[in-house]
């Protein structure tokens, strides 16, 4: 009966998932909530401010978590990104004081009638969205996390650019953590319709180097401007459209995998119910080890 | 032969106009240029790693001035919006450091075959426009200021909070300098078909109040985020769009009017050529000589 | 909790609606009904052959009056074009076949749980409308035409092309009923911020051929192709977007007029109720008594 | 400097072109070339009174060749459909007539500058590609056609729809004419990220049930409503887009193959060239007799 979208957390990545979705018009009401009030209002004016110069109208609601009750989804971008840093960057560096924003903001949810999809934007990404899950008691298949819908973006970027090839005609995915953990599945990654391996190969291209790529692709962008907000914004914002538009589309995300025992990023099919149904990928022996790794990793630091 | 967009400066509003311009697929090539290589490489890599989850391509350079040879809009969103504050703010306080950067950049621009549209946000914007103009050489319909089109977006915005009405359904003016000395035209103002006064009159609403609110408006922005970007960069873009189309659309804009002898803000008809047509209000004689007195204002800052 | 439109026709004007819809992503589930099946199924497959190269899903139902018991908006594009011709073609001559249509479908609606607002594109548009409402017993404000929206865009596009200016850029309305009785009313009518007829009057131009023009619009197109279908399905896609954003914005569709005791097209308030708020115009003498008659002929033939 | 499509041929199938172009805001001027000076003359004025009700505006120009000098891509759409039926349809049916129109077309659009990339829709598509590459001496690479990128998306809403999958997430190829003995190379068909043989051998699915369904898809449109037109100008316009935005996007479309001697349709990648670069795919020998034996037929059908 509407298209209602809430934002948690008005950082840079909150706001540019809002940018997005009031620039595309993508739904009739948004609820933007903020710890900081003042900084909420501010882009919700600024939002408003934009309306007389744009095609469609969005309703906007700021900080009334009842107005969450009967949101399509409710995308969490709360974060401490600023923790980052160093050398040697880590998501995990966010996990205490992320976890603790978590808790406040499950405690609220459940104590409103959403029952819609929770898209997880927050770092470390698939642990805060297992936090979710216990913590607001939705079923499992309706907290879902970004996870490596970005880190394949990214793949596909980098890959694209070596092969002169647009990043949306490279196939395959990014799996595990959405993390340092996180790795690209070659077996699945084609382009110009040949495995990419081979092709690399043929080519003297170094395929190790382009993953280095993609796993530091975000600390690139990081450490240019102190965070990284437009691919992960605009991953969240499909995936959240194909929850509303009961899509059925496949989308490598954070979701629940019972053989791992966690969350853990792994392709999916999205639609309203959030994960639809789940996929068996074919996956030699050294990534399913690295899978193994990963999903370890992550349950180690749930704990 | 393809639509091709620069923007120089990407701070939050460059930022955001180049967000905007990706995620709807506006263009074809999009130039990114700023002084801090680290900053605007890394929303170009941003912007590049969104582009697997987005419907079109957008080719993005960055930092290559001559890529603007063949541009249609060269957007200017230098600025230094860190040294407003306070409890008077007032955006001639960008006025030096601002005024050395556009420098720069209009000799670099006249370096370039640039030949089309330049569309200047940067503040105080009716100073900044005229400024750009003499340094470019370019004529002065292809010169322009975002100016009152966000001041017109906040009275659209507060006017149709206080009648219940999408601001789209708000028609009127807000004119002269894009700065503290601006001022809603209220006799060009309607709402439910109604000038504006009337209605207010009716309803015991006090349109100072509105008025206040509007020229406050970035203000309260400002101070909850520390910059505002969204609305006029929907503004901007907005405005580069009905260049591109050659849409003849009407805005209130800042352009040269000779009788007032300097850019000021006043609706225009914009089309390829930037202006394609001037108009003359009817205006009373209290808003003309509000006019006046912003026209003064601007051209004593000038000089 | 979804967005969804149903659509009763899939003549040339409804199929046009749907393909507006579709390549949009506006909704998320369409409904689309015709009496003539195989009509209505190869549309819906020939969407569904689209979706692979579309940005976004729409899930499709075909002929199933119950998926409307949740649809946003139904838009009843029913009607019998094909009858209309000759050389004084008059949108009556659909009134006997398109009203025994209305009436099954006014019926198979009232069996629904629908309770959203239904858009009438059918013509004679101000009595088909009329009759939906009495026979669904929807509240008068949930039942609107689309009336002269069109007619208002051709007057825009007539006169912005007389003033080189976007048709956006020229305020106005024509009023009445959608069809021969229609009228521009030239006193709220201005471009380049002046009333058209002292800008007409200075030029030289005659404000009475571009009111022919605007009058036998329909009719050129129609002689040229035996139907008109994009100006009306954009403007009926328009009005249902402003139901369905609430956007409250201020559009002239046929609506419920107490004073003259029948739906006539006059500007409204559109939001998720339909008509939020109605409005009154300060119209001269001249145009009150061509609304009189355009309401007298309307209600001489709804009897 | 601008975008720019030509439009050759306003039956249905270019109406819809013009329409999903214009509704989308996707060029700035659109030029509508048609036998029937009516018609077009009609589509335009409808199209322009959709104008007012749109976020964008476009120049149309109609049946003006000269103003294809500048244009990005030239569309051909024109056809005679109206010749197919029967039990068996064949697109050759059209063999003759539409031939003759192409020499037409060809030899208007020789005697302009046009210099950019000519899509063609035109029917049976292969042999028409392949007619105006020889008629307009234009490079190979940029004279291509829709071909199986319709076949295509019909095997992924078909593929889809057994799966209960978004048509987006069914990847795979059509392959050879774009007529009856086009195939589905279901060697290169995963859904659910597996080989869709095998996931159908599991499922008790008949995978020559879907082929059929494909092959027939445009016949049962074609059967309900006397045309096709929204798949196949979906497919258009994306590959009009993939060219415009210099996207290099792998498409399956009509292209030249110099070891068959003959267009057919086969993978590509697209850019502002047309065929940036050509892709060799793994068949089975099955599916390269099958191939063969479509390049044959096309081959006897050209001569």
């Amino acid at each position: 009966m509407t298209r209602k979208i809430g934002i948690i957390g008005m950082g840079n990545v909150g706001a540019a998932c809002a940018h997005y979705i009031v620039a595309g018009g993508f739904v009739d009401e948004l609820v933007l909530i903020d710890q900081n009030l003042k900084k909420v209002q501010a882009d919700a004016l600024d939002f408003e401010d934009a309306m007389a110069n744009l095609p469609y109208h969005t309703n906007i609601y700021v900080n009334d978590y009842h107005q969450l009750d009967d949101a399509d989804v409710v995308i969490s971008s709360v974060g401490h990104i600023k923790l980052l840093g160093g050398d040697h960057p880590n998501r995990f560096a966010e996990l205490k004081p992320t976890g603790d924003d978590v808790k406040v903001v499950a405690n609220e949810l459940k104590q409103t009638k959403f029952n819609g999809t929770l898209v997880v934007i927050s770092n470390p990404n698939d642990v805060m969205t297992s936090l979710y899950q216990e913590l607001t008691g939705l079923p499992k298949e309706r907290v879902i996390g970004t996870g490596t819908l970005l880190d394949g973006a990214r793949m596909k970027r980098a890959v694209g650019k070596a092969f002169h090839v647009d990043p949306r005609s490279v196939e395959g995915y990014n799996l595990g953590e959405h993390g340092n953990s996180q790795f690209t599945a070659w077996s699945t990654v084609k382009v110009l319709d040949q495995p990419v391996a081979d092709l690399a190969a043929k080519q003297g291209l170094d395929l190790e180097q382009i993953n280095e790529d993609v796993r530091m692709g975000g600390f690139t962008v990081f450490n240019g401007k102190g965070y990284t907000n437009y691919g992960v914004s605009t991953a969240a914002v499909r995936l959240a459209m194909a929850v509303i538009n009961d899509a059925h589309e496949e989308l490598p995300i954070s979701n629940y995998r019972a053989e791992y025992g966690t969350y853990l990023s792994y392709p999916a099919i999205i639609g309203r119910q959030g994960v639809e149904q789940q996929i068996t990928l074919n996956l030699p022996q050294d990534e399913l080890d690295k899978l193994q790794a990963s999903a370890d990793y992550i349950k180690k630091n749930l704990n």
